[in-house]
């Protein structure tokens, strides 16, 4: 308990100097040495998985409400880091230790009714660490002080201090989980007076993604809430343009319901003020521009990572990554409207963007990209309100959405509510605190989040659509067809794919596509503006003598950008910007007849 | 010798239609089944040599005197591939096999006086394939119609047509080897007229590389007619700024002797008419840009490619990539200047450069850029006219070249004479048929120049500048500093260096600098004007049980674009964007007395 206790310390005096990392890994030590180590590994998995989805899910220190100002920011930061990474095995381990401890005293207090009964004003007043965090959950009083420092997911926890956790647990359903509610009734130390449980229940709170739309069955959901999901690779490769039913879905919290009528875009920051815009207005005052271009996940990909060693986030396949039309009003014209003028360049360097969606405390989505790109009359970056010819569904940000073409999915904003032109980056977690690439040396223990960019632009892919891995082709097709997708971030051009059938020792050119089969391609883009995905295929007679054949493929861009060979070498805590050569192995079934 | 005629018939009928590459490819296989393979490939290398250096000072079409106007472009184009690439080693084995039958019969021809005598004018007759090519050569006469399809530098050889062979070997100085006057007697005709050789000999040709200016010592060497060398590696680490004497000297031709005071740079292709700056105005009627730029060839490195497997091309080290600081006008301002308004787009995609270097016939160096990368405001491409604060050195392009940041070497075109803007990019033979990439499965025989877009941004590249390969290091020493350099093409900055002492097993990240030690680093630069490399270094403890080090570097800029790993799957006929993980492996030298 001793680190605990000193990191409470560290927090009581805004001890901001010391690394609290330090310390921390001081913590860590001494429980590996602890006699609990088999226990927790057995468990780390689920916590894991746990920490990254409230991580992902988890806010910028903008919106924090007035209970958590007696934290200093800088240690909020440095604990939330803690806790999302190994500091999620460690929570666990200690809770363990404690509960191991605490053994008997915890069936002892779950089956006693001589514990005392609290008034919801006395619960109201446990909201800070000097006062204890008390909260309430199904009638039951819980004193969490000493577990804050566990919660994988950060100091989130405080959010709901002197309150209910079910509307918060509604938002994270990750916690509907039997051993989270174990780990609670160790905490309990109070009912909740039958009074204010019933006020409780009468407010009784929704679940927030209960408004999310209906999905197309044949998607692959990697998480449910938020919502995440794939489609199976081999649709990608079917149409050029993918439908918007099956391109795939990234929500980082409930799909915000939004009036069209009433939606109001603002745009801060720039001299003449704050310009307000309607949908009419960005649909009437603004030329409607269009753009073919393909959004990826920074995480698509992830599965082969986390095959190399576990790592932090959605076990995204290799169909996080679509192609759609958009419609909008160029950014750079609305920036423009708004007062945008060269000289701004003089002191600002990035464009805010902050969606309309919204976590419990009112945390928005956030993110930012270079300003060179949002005003670049080559950009292309679009305030869209169309997605394949029509209204952009809920998914994919109804009623305007940010579309920076080149550029990784996290920074196109859904549900847009606010642009702001300014001399930083989003403050958001998610351009701060992640989606971003480190060495594969560094873990959770040594990773500084200030020492690598957000990721912009993205890096050269490619990956194999079909055949399946571990499909199976019989010897008498003589032939293999081989398909794939290939992009590059930054309008780098696709100008290449090749594909190997004995592991990368020998290579073919595929055909590259960019339109549908029997239709005309769309007309070459500009140099640096080619946004859009390439379809390849290839068609290729049967090694004579394979049992099995491990199909490679890599892309090349225009500016010669190529895929690194192995996954290992570029392995991330993270699991992002998952790029290797992609790989299938596939069994050739020789005629029986011949056998 | 079917193959040969067959050729020539396609020739004289202009037969554009007829694919020449697939009859010549049936001529190899005949060569391949004849019985000279063993001496044919005895000398291969040699021939294979002289083809790349012809074939990479060879011209474009644009500038053909007359007697080459019997040939069709296409055939041109077709044959010169040929001969450049399989084509040397098949004309040698051609070759050889001619010469085995008339062995007995060049003896005879050598040593007989009784040959005829020519006049000049007679020689000067047979300057087309239907008189017959006839030259001289220290007062003999040549029939060499025969060797034409054979030449492995292509039909540059027509150049040469009814005259001396004097000026052009003395350009290419490739041919002052034994083997080829062996060839050369073969085709022995007659003698020259006393009277016209001593008229041939009055007009001396001087070689046009006399007036090249000195180099540095400490350079190595790669060729020196035209001139190629690099520093030694370690050179490059030690300051940030390469000093003008160790920067990498890459020539296509002799350096031009450029007088300043009637220096002229010609801008065509705007509605305005053609510009003509003289220096001065260059350097008083717009204003002094200054920006550090590194400059790579599209070779560097090749080294490692030919060791996997023979390219063409010089066999440049780690080195051929520098960095300095450049000073001149902004294309962008001249281009506005002579008349570029937006709606030139419209019809214009590119902007040709010309260099005033050029070769026997008066064709100039040539390269072009895409339209938007010269016009735009972040571009920064100069028409330089220092480099490091000086004149730009001879070398180096004195008095103005093209500075293309974040453009492979090539395009930078030095001893600029003509800026065209254009629907096309140049068709100079480095624009379309070199300094291009392939697949690894492309060779001489496949490979389509068309297919493959020319080089302009580079990729992510870095290189181990110390230790060299196979260095010995004491054991005493207990640490172990590596240095090197990492460099992204197209304004992408490298953001962080991998360093492996185990042959990329585990990582370390290395420091970076972008500047001096013990001077402010230079300001960091906008997104995607980041045009200078950064120098890196890392000093690791010498792994305790090691005998022998794999040392590895990897950069990544910040798209995230990563090295490829291996040498093998990025192999291409050129040998250019060779950019794999760099690896050195290095001796641990134990304390005697402790063995």
């Amino acid at each position: 308990m001793f680190c605990l206790f000193f990191l409470f310390f560290l927090n009581l005096i805004s001890f901001q100097n010391i690394n609290a990392m330090l310390l921390f890994r001081r913590c860590h030590s001494l429980t590996r040495l602890g006699p609990l180590n088999t226990q927790r590994h057995q468990v780390a998995p689920a916590v894991v998985s746990c920490a990254v989805r409230l991580c992902s899910s988890s806010s910028s220190s903008e919106d924090h409400r007035s209970h958590q100002h007696v934290h200093s920011v800088s240690w909020k930061h440095g604990l939330a880091g803690l806790l999302a990474g190994t500091g999620a095995v460690l929570a666990y381990g200690l809770h363990h230790h404690k509960a191991e401890r605490a053994d008997i005293g915890v069936q002892t207090i779950e089956k006693s009714s001589s514990l005392p009964v609290f008034s919801q004003e006395e619960v109201t007043k446990h909201r800070s660490l000097e006062n204890g965090i008390w909260v309430t959950y199904k009638g039951g009083v819980y004193d969490i002080t000493e577990f804050v420092a566990m919660h994988p997911g950060g100091d989130k926890i405080l959010l709901a201090a002197g309150g209910a956790l079910e509307p918060f647990w509604a938002l994270y359903a990750v916690h509907n989980q039997e051993h989270v509610l174990e780990i609670l009734s160790e905490y309990k130390v109070g009912e909740l007076s039958l009074e204010d449980l019933k006020k409780q229940q009468a407010v009784k709170s929704s679940d927030p993604y209960s408004s999310d739309p209906e999905r197309h069955p044949v998607l692959h959901i990697n998480n449910l809430k938020p919502f995440n999901a794939e489609p199976p690779p081999e649709i990608l490769s079917d149409s050029y343009i993918t439908p918007s039913a099956f391109f795939f879905k990234r929500n980082h919290l409930p799909v915000p319901q939004v009036d069209p009528a009433s939606y109001q875009l603002h745009v801060e920051g720039l001299p003449g003020g704050t310009l307000t815009l309607s949908l009419e207005d960005l649909k009437t005052r603004f030329p409607k521009h269009t753009i073919t271009a393909t959004l990826q996940c920074a995480g698509n990909r992830r599965s082969e990572m986390n095959k190399v060693k576990q790592v932090k986030g959605l076990n995204w396949g290799i169909a996080a990554i679509s192609n759609a039309t958009w419609s909008g009003a160029l950014l750079r014209d609305v920036l423009l409207a708004a007062g945008y003028k060269p000289d701004v360049a003089q002191w600002a360097r990035h464009v805010q963007f902050e969606g309309l969606d919204t976590d419990v405390t009112g945390t928005t989505y956030g993110a930012s990209i270079p300003l060179n790109k949002a005003v670049s009359e080559e950009g292309d970056v679009l305030l869209a309100y169309q997605m394949n010819g029509e209204d952009i569904p809920p998914d994919h940000g109804f009623p305007v959405r940010v579309v920076v073409p080149g550029t990784v999915g996290a920074r196109n904003v859904k549900w847009l509510g606010k642009i702001v032109v300014s001399a930083d980056e989003s403050s958001s977690h998610w351009q701060q605190n992640d989606y971003k690439g480190f060495s594969p040396g560094t873990d959770w223990d040594t990773v500084d989040f200030k020492s690598a960019p957000a990721i912009q632009e993205l890096p050269i892919q490619s990956a194999i659509t079909t055949p399946a891995d571990s499909a199976e082709i019989d010897r008498s097709e003589e032939t293999l067809t081989v398909k794939g997708y290939a992009w590059s971030g930054g309008g780098r051009e696709v100008v290449r794919v090749d594909v190997s059938l004995d592991g990368g020792k020998t290579w073919q050119v595929a055909q590259l596509r960019s339109g549908d089969k029997g239709q005309a391609p769309e007309p070459s883009p500009p140099t640096g503006r080619a946004w859009a995905w390439k379809l390849w295929e290839i068609t290729a007679p049967l090694p004579p003598d394979a049992r099995e054949l491990e199909i490679v493929c890599k892309a090349v861009d225009n500016s010669y950008n190529m895929q690194p060979d192995t996954v290992p070498p570029i392995w991330n805590l993270r699991g992002v910007l998952s790029n290797a050569w992609h790989r299938v192995t596939v069994k050739i079934r020789e005629d029986e007849s011949e056998e």
